[in-house]
């Protein structure tokens, strides 16, 4: 009887068999990069001279639930949140290690489609694997770690907002959340609508260039990208700025057609879309008179920028809603790790 | 009635009150560090221009048993295992990324007795905690990443290994295996043997100093450390090598008073030693006529370093018992992650 090996158990098919996968899958080397996988650490010569590091882990039953992603998805994912981080920098990605944690009943076919989908995000962005580790876990757990290098202006951080500067918002908010919604069966949006609202929370498209381009241009005051939700995260960058306030204008809000629909057949509202998360949009204030410089700039990218609102001296976030009148958010404000939540 | 708020849990401290604990014991900022903890991602300017990089992940009930692990011996050696990977590069430590997956369960006491002695270990090296990402997790789960420097002359790798070459190891071999059969009770050493063994196992010492000063040398021609077992990284080494051989004289295997005293009181035999792993020394290969110079380099560092046999061109590894004997290993040889194995 022929047995598909693709079905072997991780335990069955072993540590190094899936590193050795791993290594062939792997496309000829990044020129920057001198020694990658298969040492006991890589070797790295960034152009010049410096680096952006971040990490992400992602735990299963607290950031995914296998029942609606995939394989694919999670490979994807997983890649994704840092890839957001570094853009979030200014910066540009280079190489990228991945630790994994696995049960030995994971399929080999399961661990193909993940590392495959990694490695298509990695070479779209021109991403190295570079190295990582491989251990046994009951649960899943994947933690990236990912270096890159900076703009030669240096990286665009999240202090350094000023009061009177114009806040933009990449792309559209709150379509993560509402996908999430779809995926647990607690929403229902059919056709393609549903499709666009599960793909953005399954298959994130970090905002890679427009974050390299805002770095390289040298005009964004602070940055950051939105992944605890919009308010918690203009809170954060609030704060690295030294205590400012901002104005948020809901009507001003980017939409998708989808979220809008959404709205307004009362299946969500506004304090679940501006707080929701894992958005992976960028967030970042600009001098009101350098806006067009920068939509010139950037226009080759095709991410849609909006202004949603403006920093304040006054402390505290203000939501205007229609007629500029106050907006309450009812507590729903931020996201601890800690507090029990829906994954 | 006063409450002692070391015993809150995560879940009430909160994941950024844990933060910012974490950024006031860190100690001023590293002189090659422009952005630490705080952003979405570091900002680090490595002297010399290159990275080497290297990530472990360690997860409960697999790499370690908290009936017998405490915080600090966790915190230390979560960053030891990746100190001793950049050692066998011959390089030098900088900054460091530490993902933790935590329960909200986890005592405010245990998280503080952790991060100190992390970071005791990362002082003592001159390394930087620069990053991380601490989510909710039911199993604890700890994911490092190291971003170090190699030496003027580049790293040291596993490929490198020539026949002719004598085989060094520093320190002795075997100490952690015992001292984690004592852990589990299933082997009695009393008095400060058997204080030393558990401390071999538990709060193991990289060997920063020497890997950086072997790299320096330019002499050494192969290296990794041994963390899987003697002869399943000697393994390693010969397959990056290009696949020669090597002998190892089992009488000339440096073993501490401790474990020559359990090896004649039969409460373990070399195979044991030879492929119980976690060991942390390094093994390095070199040219016979360079060992005298070598030596008097590394004089200063206080590592004991012992010839324990040679490259060979016959693929393989050839055991030497007593009169140059062959020896047998009953196959226990390599340790692959997912084989079912005490933790």
């Amino acid at each position: 009887m022929a047995v598909d090996i693709r079905e072997q158990t991780l335990a069955d098919w072993g540590e190094f068999s899936f590193i050795g996968f791993l290594r062939d899958r792997l496309p000829a080397s990044h020129p920057e990069l001198l020694l990658g996988i298969g040492d006991d650490a890589s070797w790295w010569r960034p152009a010049g001279g410096e680096v952006l590091t971040t990490t992400d882990m992602l735990v299963e039953g607290v950031h995914f639930d296998l029942a609606y992603t995939s394989a694919a998805d999670l490979g994807w994912k997983s890649l994704a949140v840092n890839l957001s981080d570094l853009a979030a920098m200014g910066g540009r990605p280079a190489c990228v290690y991945l630790a994994l944690g696995l049960p030995g009943t994971t399929r080999r076919s399961w661990l193909e489609e993940f590392i495959d989908a990694f490695l298509e995000l990695a070479d779209h962005y021109g991403v190295q694997l570079a190295g990582g580790d491989t251990v046994r876990s009951e649960t899943l757990v994947i933690s990236v770690a990912l270096n890159g290098i900076p703009a030669a202006a240096g990286p665009v951080r999240r202090a350094g907002a000023r009061p009177g500067d114009d806040l933009y918002l990449s792309g559209s908010v709150g379509d993560s959340f509402l996908g999430l919604r779809c995926l647990q069966g607690r929403l229902s949006v059919s056709g393609p609508a549903g499709i666009f609202l599960r793909e953005r929370h399954l298959r994130p498209r970090p905002r890679v260039e427009l974050g390299a381009f805002l770095g390289t241009s040298g005009m964004v005051n602070a940055m950051l990208d939105v992944s605890d939700g919009l308010i918690a995260d203009l809170g954060h960058l609030l704060s690295a700025s030294g205590g400012w306030g901002a104005e948020l204008e809901i009507e001003n809000l980017p939409l998708s057609s989808a979220a809008r629909e959404a709205l307004r057949a009362g299946m969500c509202d506004y304090p679940e879309l501006l707080t929701g998360g894992e958005d992976f949009e960028l967030l970042f204030s600009l001098a009101p008179d350098r806006f067009p410089e920068l939509a010139a700039a950037v226009a080759g990218v095709g991410v849609e920028l909006t202004r949603i609102g403006r920093i304040t001296s006054k402390p505290g976030i203000f939501l205007l809603g229609p007629d500029r009148l106050p907006y309450q958010l009812d507590g729903k404000e931020g996201y601890d790790h800690f507090q029990t939540r829906d994954c």
